[in-house]
């Protein structure tokens, strides 16, 4: 399946993906979607009449600052939006009335802003890898009883902070706060010494529920409109100082970021897996049927300034312990709401090998380990003017649907 | 300082009062404001045009869901428009045609449904009564170390579920999910056995800071809009067995509940009192001038189904360890940001007697002691078709400034 329009070989977005994201140009943020390195805009789209085949779709969805209103919308069209664009853009529409028209619909990416995609509402981070749940464990508790009690038993999970998630591309000081090592008596205020990424996969919610209501893993894929790469940034020494017992605080809330397009569930379909193998059997309200694991490649880079970009970590979406239908599941069992725009995210993703690892934290073993940059530098936690990037695609059968990246900088502490 | 309009003895909506909600008459919903029993229609009193002597404020603002864009235009105009309602219902205007126009946006409060005022954005749970802490750390921990290293040094908080806070009046049904008793080697799933209440006091951002920046104690008045009385209901046995180690999840996100009208800051600025003596001393950035605590007295009353309301519960908010300037400062300390409508709670609010604390957990000593209520049955925690009542009110020199309450009933589990 290809496109009359010229997507590079490798390219992200393919005619099989079909993102959704918010751009901004001439001073207007509009909904769209990306082949290749060309951006449609699917508010002057509707306005070609192109979609007025869609039952139920309104172009005000498009005049946007945030794809909520769209996908509030609804899978029948959201979906039906997709269809009809993979169809307009396909080489086998030689209609060229067709093609005169959408050119006009269509931008180059270094024309546009990428803005942050969605208005999250609440946003919830899990932790439901379980290399990086042992890692962990073994870290900082027991290595012989890494996984606490309940990890097996529920997909753990914590409230985060939807303010301070923002798009790839925007860059942030370095957070400062308390801090206490095991030698000193008081604590101290300082730049955080251990600066970590997180690699991670969020989703959004596309339908919601009412309050005391719940979501089964079977109907869990109606709620799922889409996925996106998540930095979970972390500040480890403040982390590991205020987090008993009440959890992570502001180790976490100075800073996410997230991939600015959403892929679909509908695309990542070809690249589902079988789920992880669960022992002991799951109570019944999480277990499942079908694969709801996903063949997803990850890779996380640092780039320091003024040298290339080193790969650090090369792990994959289908590690996952919990799948994404059971975390909805478990988060909405007690009957909490979900919205549209709510955020959840996987938690780090790693993988068994420490090539694979998705933090910092474990790829340099707790800080005993340093790995070397391409400018000979080394690393055990991320530096001052370090860039990171995350890229993330799935690939079969030649079909590849991508993620694009998602990329700050840490500047210096104010 | 009295109104021509009739208050009655011991209202909480004196005319030193004037706090900020929203009402729903004839399918509309307004900001609004009340006296004694008597709701005024903002919108109505701005098309008036008796409060166009304030420069900046826009109509727009009164017409809506939320009072989001009211408490936006920043304290320069809520603050305006607060003392000019106070001047406007004052005895000592003796206007007579003020009084025939001013007659025609007042509603009794039984011809309006009061609903949700606030839209919130992230929503942040302290931990900030030593009390509470002490209590909680005596009880699951070391009663000879009751408090964590970290209590004395910051105020400890955690993010919570804001999709599931809602208004006084909303009943719900009893949570289910997972929990495991010590003696049990497999968890169970079942209704929550121990539901509870937490007595707290919530406050609302009215103006944002941009991701980066910091609030600091000096500047936090700022920063916060106005108080609402907070019930943060837990799930104690779901609680116990998923908050390790990212803290509270599905024990509290069921249901969170808020008193109707947002009482200002500066309503309540005649019962500021000495703040807790803080020892050890507290790092810089936490330390703080003036007095930032509140005397505002507070109630709980459990009321089973076909009896009377018993008060099980005098507690006070002055008694909180951490005040809310200092909240403020370590929340965004490390540059997380917050937007008008962010909710903070302060966490149960339990005084140093019995009497005074704001749980069933602490009241019954982790489900040791029982109470009785009015018909002779026992509460150790809160059984179905129970209603809970919160109430809160400061006094001082004749002057009643008082927050209504916050009301719930619970329902047997789905």
């Amino acid at each position: 399946m290809n496109s009359w329009i010229e997507i590079p070989a490798n390219s992200d977005f393919t005619l099989h993906n079909i993102p959704f994201g918010i751009v901004q140009h001439t001073n207007k943020k509009v909904v769209a979607t990306i082949l290749g390195n060309t951006v449609i805009d699917l508010h002057a789209l509707y306005n070609t009449g192109l979609l007025s085949t869609i039952y139920g779709l309104h172009g005000n969805v498009f005049s946007n600052n945030y794809i909520n209103d769209f996908i509030a919308l609804g899978k029948p069209i959201t979906n039906a939006v997709r269809l009809r664009i993979i169809d307009l853009f396909n080489e086998t529409n030689t209609n060229a009335e067709h093609r005169t028209v959408l050119q006009r619909c269509l931008l180059n990416t270094n024309e546009v802003k990428q803005c942050m995609p969605v208005r999250i509402g609440d946003y919830t981070d899990f932790f439901s890898s379980i290399d990086h749940a042992t890692n962990t464990g073994m870290m900082f508790r027991d290595p012989a009883n890494a996984l606490l009690p309940n990890w097996k038993h529920l997909p753990v999970g914590y409230h985060g902070r939807s303010s301070s998630i923002v798009e790839s591309g925007v860059n942030f000081h370095r957070p400062k706060g308390q801090s206490k090592t095991d030698d000193q008596t008081m604590p101290s205020f300082a730049p955080c010494k251990t600066l970590d990424f997180e690699l991670e996969m969020g989703f959004i919610i596309g339908k919601p529920t009412e309050l005391g209501d719940s979501i089964t893993t079977g109907n869990a894929n109606e709620h799922i409109f889409g996925f996106c790469l998540f930095n979970d940034w972390s500040a480890r020494d403040i982390q590991k100082w205020e987090y008993v017992p009440l959890g992570p605080f502001l180790g976490k809330n100075f800073f996410s970021s997230i991939s600015p397009w959403i892929v679909t569930l509908e695309a990542l379909a070809p690249f589902r897996v079988d789920s992880y193998e669960q022992t002991p059997q799951v109570l019944p309200y999480l277990a499942f049927e079908g694969q709801n694991n996903f063949d997803v490649n990850l890779q996380v880079y640092i780039q320091p300034e003024n040298s290339t970009v080193k790969c650090v970590s090369e792990s994959n979406f289908k590690y996952m312990y919990w799948n994404v239908n059971q975390q909805l599941a478990h988060h909405t069992i007690n009957g909490c709401n979900v919205n549209v725009g709510d955020m959840m995210a996987s938690g780090t993703i790693s993988g068994p090998e420490p090539t694979s690892y998705g933090s910092m934290l474990e790829i340099s073993w707790g800080g005993k380990r340093a790995i070397t940059m391409n400018d000979g530098t080394e690393r055990k936690f991320i530096h001052d003017n370090d860039t990171v990037i995350m890229r993330g695609y799935a690939e079969k059968n030649g079909v590849r649907v991508g993620f694009g990246e998602v990329k700050n900088k840490v500047l210096p502490a104010k």
